[in-house]
């Protein structure tokens, strides 16, 4: 434990972590552990997709190639509800971007006003919104570009402190909305308990048009023969009043291609009968085609299943090898803590407190770029400057493994140095 | 010439015309001209872009399975910038709907400003926008939908009434934005004249902010020997020290598939480096795969050139039938106008007035659905009520044939009604 150390111990243990240091940077490393992708491994387990299309219309006729279905092919949209647990009638199929569809969810709200709206958001004085953090940073991106202010809620154990969300939406008529990652959250990898769901629904929001957009991006995505369960918000919703409070989303980025999948948004019918009124103005529809190259790729549920278990074998390994090594490295020195998820796409490691930025730097110099400290907090501030996002899934797993030892040695000399100077 | 017919001899042509027309809806018809889409034949002329990818890499190595790549992948860029002559850096590849991406240049400019703006449009207490008439509906329905006023400016010959238009943009502040399909114009099938679009690139708007929606949908879409030629607006801005104020658009849905094409949106360097900025926050970039499949199957613009040959093949001979039909039917009973256009997707009819609305009544009743009488105008206001458009593009050619029969007795009729009541 550092902590334990004298200062001339930690002096001579920093010593030491600067020639490991300074070995890694003789190296000339160029490895990239900062963004949620695919690995060109599990990208080519959907190589089906790509030349086996039969035929191009969809299950009740439709020439998929044309003009025409402004929220998807039956198929897709059957497939999607079957993932998400929701009837077909709540289901808008979008095009190859989650992201896109909740930046277009915001914008039509901001511009338009929602179902329950009195006036579009963009004329009310001030529109504020729930970040639970550390949390997604292009949901805190969409945010600050539409000049939304932003409150950072902090987690408790993974989940979003309720206490203090409940407080604050029942007071302030400005807060229109709360991000959440309510399955294998991004980054902490932790999934909301039932009580956390059940709450969600019965929040008594002072604004009327108060939405939870609800981002299911990792879904199915488990790692592990026990995974977790989420609560289904929309039935919670449906049960207490509360129909219209809820925007899913999820998309196929990280069942088939992260670039070139199919995304879909979930919410009440009376939402969906005002949002597709609106997206009619919008386009003449999403593309049709690679919304009938997954189904006939997927399949069914059971399809998507057996699919999901051999991106879980090419991705597990890499987790085990991240946890492997912090647990043998920092582990025993007492100067950081993290998750092992059941499912996802991240570790998220809190460091000492004031560390994360000049671990990030330290790695960066030594040719290893990680997701930039303080990006899971809105505006970019972790008041801590302690929390840091892993992204194991792209590199190889030799390659990860050096990444991983940079990284530790990196976070060992930055909380030597930071224990030293304080 | 019905003109000069007496009210009795008028008279006796109408119950002749009835007599006709019930035949028509004795048959039980059912026939569709009302949209410009692609019919299944020409469909059938991009087979080839469905199993027949080879490889996942765009030419400068990056995977299109993956996320990334914000503007569109090299090769595409290449491929839309030699179509509509600009350079690449010019170019914003987008997904598979140019009308989406006007949609959201629009929403950007409300929401967030131009490049030019003081501040977003939102913020201002009126935006107004120039409609040359008749145009297309779908881009009046985006104004409408955002509350952004129209002021419908009637086509001369069919080319925009410059005079008008310089007058009136120089002179409001609150006039932000033109729609123009500057060659083969939805509906009339002209092209903008040099001096027309000198005269685009030369208007001096009082709002500095002001854009031209400039929307080449039809750009090599040529159904003659002697194509039309449209300047370049790009150029002839940059001439003229008004660099930022086009955007154009164009998309490959008239090229190969309506509802799985590849859009993209054209712009100075200025411009598009502005916009980036913003599309980073809204998406991980578009569908490269297809923009692959695109390249790959396409080429170069002689590919290009060569492929719009053999849809042009098909289209042409419906474009004729309708003509001819017209010729004999309508033309020697002084009852109407109409062009021949070099290009596009359409016939522009012009009636009696007062007569548009009735014809298409007549039509829908017995099986006929064309676009509704008014759609070419803002607020679906043809204050005429004599323009119609004709899509000839989707029925095989003898159901066009006697679609267009039937609409000549129905153009008889209302006009018939028309004279003698008056």
């Amino acid at each position: 434990m550092y902590k334990n150390l004298s200062q001339e111990e930690l002096a001579e243990v920093k010593i030491q972590l600067e020639n490991e240091y300074q070995t890694f940077k003789n190296k000339g490393l160029k490895l990239d552990m900062s963004r949620g992708k695919p690995s060109s491994e599990q990208l080519d387990l959907s190589t089906g997709l790509l030349n086996s299309l039969e035929g191009v219309k969809s299950a009740d006729g439709t020439d998929c190639r044309n003009y025409g279905g402004l929220d998807g092919i039956k198929e897709m949209k059957e497939l999607f509800a079957s993932i998400l647990d929701v009837e077909t009638e709540n289901v808008i199929v979008g095009g190859n971007s989650s992201l896109n569809m909740m930046y277009d969810a915001i914008a039509k709200a901001m511009l338009l006003g929602t179902l329950d709206s009195e006036k579009p958001w963009c004329k009310e004085e001030k529109i504020k919104w729930l970040c639970p953090s550390p949390g997604y940073d292009r949901h805190f991106a969409i945010c600050e570009h539409f000049g939304i202010e932003m409150i950072t809620v902090e987690n408790i154990n993974g989940e979003p402190d309720m206490d203090k969300i409940e407080e604050l939406v029942s007071s302030d008529e400005a807060i229109k909305g709360i991000w959440c990652v309510p399955i294998y959250s991004n980054p902490e990898g932790t999934t909301y308990s039932d009580d956390t769901v059940r709450r969600m629904a019965r929040l008594k929001p002072k604004a009327k048009d108060f939405r939870i957009f609800w981002d299911c991006a990792y879904i199915i995505h488990h790692l592990s023969d026990t995974p977790d369960k989420l609560l289904n918000l929309l039935e919670e919703c449906k049960a207490t009043d509360n129909p219209n409070m809820v925007y899913m989303f999820a998309s196929t980025s990280k069942i088939t291609f992260a670039g070139s999948g199919v995304a879909v948004m979930v919410a009440s019918k009376e939402n969906v009968d005002f949002l597709k009124k609106q997206i009619s103005i919008q386009t003449i529809g999403p593309d049709k085609i690679n919304q009938l190259r997954h189904t006939q790729f997927l399949g069914d549920l059971d399809g998507v299943i057996a699919h999901m278990e051999k991106l879980r074998a090419s991705l597990e390994p890499k987790f085990d090898a991240v946890l492997e090594i912090l647990d043998k490295e920092i582990a025993p020195l007492g100067i950081g803590q993290w998750n092992k998820p059941n499912g996802g796409y991240f570790i998220s490691f809190n460091g000492l407190e004031g560390c994360a930025k000049r671990i990030v730097a330290l790695a960066k110099e030594a040719g290893l770029v990680i997701t930039p400290a303080g990006a899971t907090y809105p505006y970019g501030n972790d008041e801590n400057d302690s929390n840091i996002r892993i992204a194991p899934s792209v590199p190889p797993i030799s390659e990860l493994k050096e990444a991983v030892e940079l990284l530790c040695v990196c976070i060992k000399l930055a909380s030597c140095e930071s224990l030293l100077s304080n």
